[in-house]
């Protein structure tokens, strides 16, 4: 069928979210209490989530309902279009034939509110006032103000300090949804003050701007924690993106070959695809081969540990068996802000580790030669995020014009490059490089995990 | 129906633009060549468009069929959705239902590629490698940057100097879709050099802009002119909106009772309504109320002359008939750049002369608190010139509440305001004001019309 985007009706938004825990073959490993190296407990994350979400995070049902309230909320952009990119293919002389699935469409730009969303409905349910988070290049901290207008609720975001001085479009989004946005480290929290103390013109960093959010949650009996990506329930609301890609490519009379997603904390690939892998547990469908798309300078699936550590660089959080690169690895500072974490989600690593997921590295050069290929057959203009995976694809439809194939290629369209076009003019002018392969610094951090 | 937003599939995007000049009562005033005050002749136009589309412009023929590769790049974000904007409704108590067309789901982001893909289509098929323009604010600039790239032509633009210099993330998205972009006045041509001699330091001005795309069009064999509103063939080419607003609203089984939208040139708005001013031109349905919203510190429909005039500073242009606040008036510096326009769409201008639609003027800090209502409730952050429709669907709303009469209203989302939020932080933060009305200005200018 030769078609250039397959929309679905509103009705045909799924009704429940697919979560994969109760297909894996052995049980996750349990996140712990990083003082008793004993599993955290419901009770243990009751001062900063909902119970309702706890639940989320330890459920192993199949099928969870997604609430009519968070659909309607979804109606305002989904389902979203699951688009085949002709225009590409042709550039490429490629006999593959490339789909992508378009999370560009929301308001804040990326696949971010379909997790938001859900958490707010959740925490306003349980009579929270405000929720606080925090936010590097922003994607997050914009889903997060806007589910939170939609229900009422206040939203207090730490922006990581560089990020809130550069990114002035990003901060004023977040605030014209009426979210509170603070430079991190601020004089907010007793942490922040610490920071500060410690270095007055330090640049801030998502480490010091999760703790901020964390202790101001904690303190405050009013106020939740709400993070983007990483956790199970995160993953598990994301799985709208690929029980829509399921019905579409149906449509479409297709099955995808090779899967490819830029995988940070892995939340937008794991909504993409775990719908696949889950059919395959089940024995109910060959996997298609799946690849996750990281940094080469922020290597977490290809170079890194699959072992228990801390989601943040001030160890406040429990301890996550992960592929990691260590607690405190920091990555160079490419584009690609999105994807600059020494983790990645439990379950994606689990999969991932036993095999049912792989992973490249790609360079940032690479990245974005492929993304303005991509702006320049296509149209749209992708976050630095989302041109990783663009990248493999073309990679992989290149080779299948050297082989002739005709495989079906899919990656994730997680968000659109508005704020991003400073990259892209730095790319036309020749000021992006590729920061040198961080291999000492990868064997340092990762001789400083925990013991467990 | 209560459903949040109305798709079509990709095979019910129009086949054929709706022209209304074959359904006019009286022809259309013919533009006048400025020397001679005779009629223009298509050869006076060669130099710089293509014979298609000056064919277009002068043609009575009621439909006109969209080529193929042109619907196919449609294809890319066409038919856009109409959205029902329950959430607003809700939040003004209103028994009205609100109803929006959204435009900004564009590669660009606005509805200007629907004419910049059609312009470039035939001038590519007549032969034709470069297409020069001006730009503003920058949508059209990158409406015809991305039209080209896909169509394999050069673009060259003419971008206000205040504006290249302010609106980086405008000027990257040209660049990266490959077009070139130069500060106006420059010293690529003839009069942009006689225009920095004059004055070294001058912000430019569109008018300046406009001369130097011409001139570069003008005297270069290879390259044609492109306008992105206006003209006839403009809005024979946005009325793909509207035939698929109608389409939408039987589904949705509703009849639009007041249809609103921004006019700065006309286009959009013309695009949308026009299918149904022609509907009621031939009998077949009476016509809903039809508003034309403009800002009241360039309010060219409420308080301009309908005569002759320039549709250019520089008085390069062919002679209009259009409602104008005079060649020379020269709009206080708001906002919304791509309605600070002293002229008019010749058509949109002849059936408000006649009756067909009203305009209402709308001053600057009320749009914006509209726009910031529109955002917190329905989440898309909205362009400075499309929240003026939004504040006349407000005050419709709320006359409605008062008078509980269950209103069907309408405005046209015609781009959104990502690359605009300097103007929300200006919002939030008190500084936004309204201009002084410039009564006494537009009296000095009008007195300069030209005589015919």
């Amino acid at each position: 069928m030769d078609v250039t985007r397959i929309t679905l009706d509103e009705n045909e938004l799924p009704k429940r979210w697919y979560n994969i825990a109760a297909d894996l073959p052995t049980p996750l490993d349990p996140p712990l209490n990083p003082q008793t190296k004993e599993p955290i407990t419901p009770d243990d994350l009751s001062a900063i989530f909902p119970m309702s979400l706890i639940k989320q995070e330890m459920s192993t049902d199949r099928w969870i309902d997604i609430p009519g309230e968070v659909r309607d909320i979804y109606a305002l952009w989904r389902p979203t279009p699951l688009y085949r990119a002709m225009r590409l293919e042709k550039a490429l002389k490629t006999p593959a034939r490339i789909y992508y699935k378009w999370e560009g469409v929301s308001p804040p730009g990326s696949h971010k509110p379909n997790t938001a969303v859900a958490q707010t409905y959740y925490n306003a349910k349980a009579g929270i006032e405000r929720i606080a988070t925090e936010t590097g290049a922003g994607q997050w901290g914009s889903a997060l103000s806007f589910a939170t207008r939609l229900f009422d609720l206040e939203c207090t975001v730490y922006m990581v300090r560089i990020s809130y001085d550069q990114k002035l479009y990003r901060r004023v989004m977040m605030e014209t949804w009426g979210g509170k946005v603070f430079p991190s480290p601020s004089n907010k929290t007793e942490c922040g003050r610490r920071f500060l103390a410690e270095a007055p013109d330090t640049t801030g960093s998502l480490g010091m701007a999760i703790s901020e959010a964390v202790e101001d949650a904690a303190t405050h009996e009013d106020t939740n924690y709400a993070l983007g990506s990483v956790l199970n329930h995160v993953m598990l609301h994301q799985t709208v993106i690929g029980l829509e890609i399921q019905k579409q490519f149906e449509i479409a009379e297709e099955t995808p070959d090779v899967m490819f997603g830029c995988v940070g904390g892995g939340s937008n690939f794991a909504g993409a695809v775990f719908p696949y892998i889950g059919d395959t547990l089940q024995g109910k469908a060959d996997s298609p081969r799946i690849v996750s798309c990281e940094p080469a300078s922020c290597p977490t699936l290809t170079k890194g540990l699959y072992a228990y550590d801390f989601g943040d660089t001030g160890k406040m959080t429990p301890l996550l068996k992960m592929y990691t690169l260590g607690h405190d690895f920091v990555p160079a500072g490419i584009h690609a802000g999105g994807l600059r974490y020494h983790g990645n989600s439990p379950l994606l690593s689990k999969l991932t580790h036993e095999g049912y997921m792989d992973a490249v590295a790609c360079k940032q050069t690479d990245v974005f030669k492929s993304a303005l290929l991509f702006a320049r057959t296509e149209g749209f203009i992708l976050a630095p995020e989302t041109a990783h995976c663009v990248h493999s694809v073309v990679e992989e439809a290149l080779r299948c014009r050297q082989t002739g194939e005709e495989k079906v290629l899919f990656f994730c369209g997680s968000g659109h490059g508005d704020f991003d076009l400073v990259a892209y003019d730095d790319y036309l002018n020749g000021r992006i490089v590729d920061p040198e392969e961080p291999t000492e610094a990868i064997k340092r951090s990762i001789s400083k995990l925990p013991e467990v």
